[in-house]
């Protein structure tokens, strides 16, 4: 069974409709606190505070040493019982009602990149910490155990949620973070302990949902005045490094037809990408970020180029058919200039798809509480695409101005905010009621 | 009178016909030393060998001020009056025999440029100077006044020849080469006299006519098996820093049709550059070698690329005109991508046009030794190009095996070389015989 079979089974019987639940709770008028949310993101921006206005904030960095302390502390006043997971992965917990069932978890990441926003992964951190609080103030319990994660080091490898998804730390402890630390180090330094990491692995499906609320980065809602972005997946990715083989040469005494020109190529190759990936219908996005010329002189025709090629798509059969295409132009354009083009696979990873039966959830919540909602896949990586091997996941997006992330610029408002965390808030009460597992 | 008119007028009643001379000398059957040239040019590659093969021999560094040494004697040898011109050029004189005409000069340069090879430059200056030794040992002297001129740093700015049609110093003296020196300190150190350049200056118009043997360093010769190849002229030559501004932004969140993409704006520049030169007729060339964007990662659109693009013709208003419609054509791209192109122009030289006098002279005098001949452009600058201010120039090019030049693989054939010579020889004895200037 894989995981989405694994899915569809464990869904199959158990929610009777989204649309309209068993139990009632969501029809409670319980709402987050905005003021108390949006103070709490105001608070947290000043740990790693920039000249920028942004946040420069790496895990395992003393900004985010302190900014972990600081929303442990949150984390206890919402009611939580918390511990840090031999990862380092601050985990809250409360007991459900009916203790054989699964937990139903939510959370983000609060780590930054270098100079990046206040809004990347802690409106989804903050706001999961909002919901339990809100559940406590109203001294309201699940049916399920409930947990609020926030996961250490999302942006530089995803550490703390793929430790827990069952990642060979081989493939990470030695990883030189941007805080200038390894992995193994880190995690010593935010109170976890590298030589029992493997105690932090979860059981495939041992979680009945996970929900990550995280701003878009990206302008398709705002583009479409859009509140709330349901999610479909998390893009699968692949990655090429592109080698062109031609001839260097002198550009003044080589004539038009007997060049062997790399860069042309390259540059040929750029065009088919972006046109290759534009002519199918979908929403797969395609990229060359990186090319460089050698010698890369004005007088000398090119020898060789380097570029890079990336595909992403909630299909990986996409993304495979959209690669064929790519080398099979390339040909074209080798035989056309006189080079040859060397592919090589660099970075594979793959889609996470959400539950369609959360989705309908997270959309019907939206409407009754008078939010318009749009179904787009995250073309980023999120740490519930790790859980996703641990039950079914979805995440809710809210825009973000211009599209902007990972830059000072980044920004959604207060009432957006608020929102997504209320469709959080319901989407949970929705879930926990109407699961059985 | 510009300078196209003034050779104009200076050879209008001087010369009859070019296959008919007055004089007879050229039915003489003097001929070079063909193994005494290859000889020389044997010895002279000692002088900076690298282990590629090829000679590292920049100006003003060790291995340049022993081989100018070493070409001094062969100069002497060859009955040439020597002297270092203030600059630090190698000049050699035979006295005419009518004291009244204008000097006839032949040269080339024997620097060359870091990991180069050993035909570039030396393979005109050698046989200039077996020219005047086959004149010495025939004991011949010509009509007019006679020198060798063997230029200094030719290939790190042209500075001897630059220098002799009267450059101003401040434009070259402080230029560090890639010997290390300065041109000040390079001039001081091969016996030049850097505070009296000046002197070294030629009035315009006082040479009767210059000629430089140089190998194609193209494969234009070499693909059509011609022996000969008749100068046109030396390609003027403008290049441009372009710079292209888009928006940097995340490879996965940001829709294919929302993108400002400075590098796929670019790389659509580069093949339109190919393409608008490539479909004028004529041998103009244009040529991106270098391209960069940043912020160059594989998962984030460039937001700004910078190329280079340079362009080469005979004549300046192709290179012009084609600049425009490049111009033009990035306007579009801009539109489409939603980019911005910005141009500057970092460099221009005047093409030089060869005397079609003195390319018919050349033509009939290959023809008569039973050699085959194909007029063609330099695509490379040469020293004759700056000689062309102080009179009518011609230059002989001898085939390149696969165009390849500055590299150790550069290779011209010996008897290409000594057929190159004997038509350099009687080129210059035709000149000679009818020419009244």
């Amino acid at each position: 069974m894989n995981r989405r079979e694994f899915h569809r089974h464990l869904f199959s019987a158990l929610v009777t409709t989204a649309a309209a639940p068993r139990a009632v709770l969501s029809a409670q008028p319980l709402r987050v606190n905005g003021a108390r949310l949006n103070g709490w993101l105001e608070a947290l921006s000043a740990f790693g505070k920039n000249e920028l206005g942004g946040v420069t904030r790496p895990a395992y960095g003393a900004a985010d040493v302190a900014a972990r302390s600081y929303v442990l502390e949150l984390m206890r006043a919402a009611g939580l019982d918390t511990t840090i997971d031999p990862v380092g992965n601050l985990v809250g917990r409360v007991p459900g009602q009916e203790p054989r069932l699964s937990a139903i978890g939510t959370g983000s990441h609060i780590d930054s990149v270098p100079e990046g926003g206040r809004y990347d992964g802690t409106v989804g951190a903050l706001a999961a910490i909002e919901v339990a609080r809100t559940l406590d103030d109203a001294e309201q319990r699940l049916r399920h155990p409930f947990e609020v994660i926030i996961f250490q080091n999302e942006e530089n490898g995803k550490v703390g949620s793929k430790a827990l998804r069952g990642e060979d730390p081989a493939r990470y402890m030695d990883f030189v973070t941007n805080s200038g630390l390894t992995v193994r180090d880190g995690i010593r330094r935010i109170g976890g302990d590298p030589d029992r990491v493997q105690e932090a692995v979860r059981q495939a499906g041992s979680m009945a949902a996970f929900l990550e609320l995280h701003i878009e980065q990206g302008a398709v809602l705002e583009a479409a005045r859009v509140d709330i972005g349901v999610v479909e997946g998390i893009v699968g990715i692949r990655r090429w490094n592109v080698e062109v083989h031609g001839f260097a040469n002198h550009a003044g005494t080589t004539p038009m037809d007997r060049r062997q020109d790399a860069l042309l190529a390259a540059a040929r190759l750029v065009d088919a990408v972006n046109q290759i990936v534009r002519q199918r219908p979908g929403r797969q996005v395609g990229t060359v970020g990186s090319l460089r010329a050698e010698p890369g002189a004005a007088n000398v025709i090119a020898g060789r180029a380097q570029l890079t090629i990336e595909l992403r798509d909630l299909s990986m059969q996409v993304i495979d058919a959209l690669f064929e295409a790519i080398e099979a132009r390339a040909r074209v354009i080798g035989q056309e200039t006189g080079t040859r083009f060397e592919f090589r696979s660099v970075y594979r990873t793959e889609p996470a798809t959400c539950s369609g039966v959360i989705g309908a959830v997270i959309d019907s919540q939206a409407r009754a509480q008078g939010l318009t909602t749009l179904s787009l896949p995250s073309g980023a990586g999120h740490d519930a695409q790790e859980m996703a091997l641990l039950g079914p996941i979805g995440m809710i997006f809210v825009p973000s101005r211009g599209g902007i992330s990972h830059s000072a610029h980044e920004y959604t408002e207060p009432a957006q905010i608020e929102a997504g965390a209320n469709v959080l808030l319901h989407t949970l009460l929705h879930i926990d009621a109407s699961l059985d597992a």
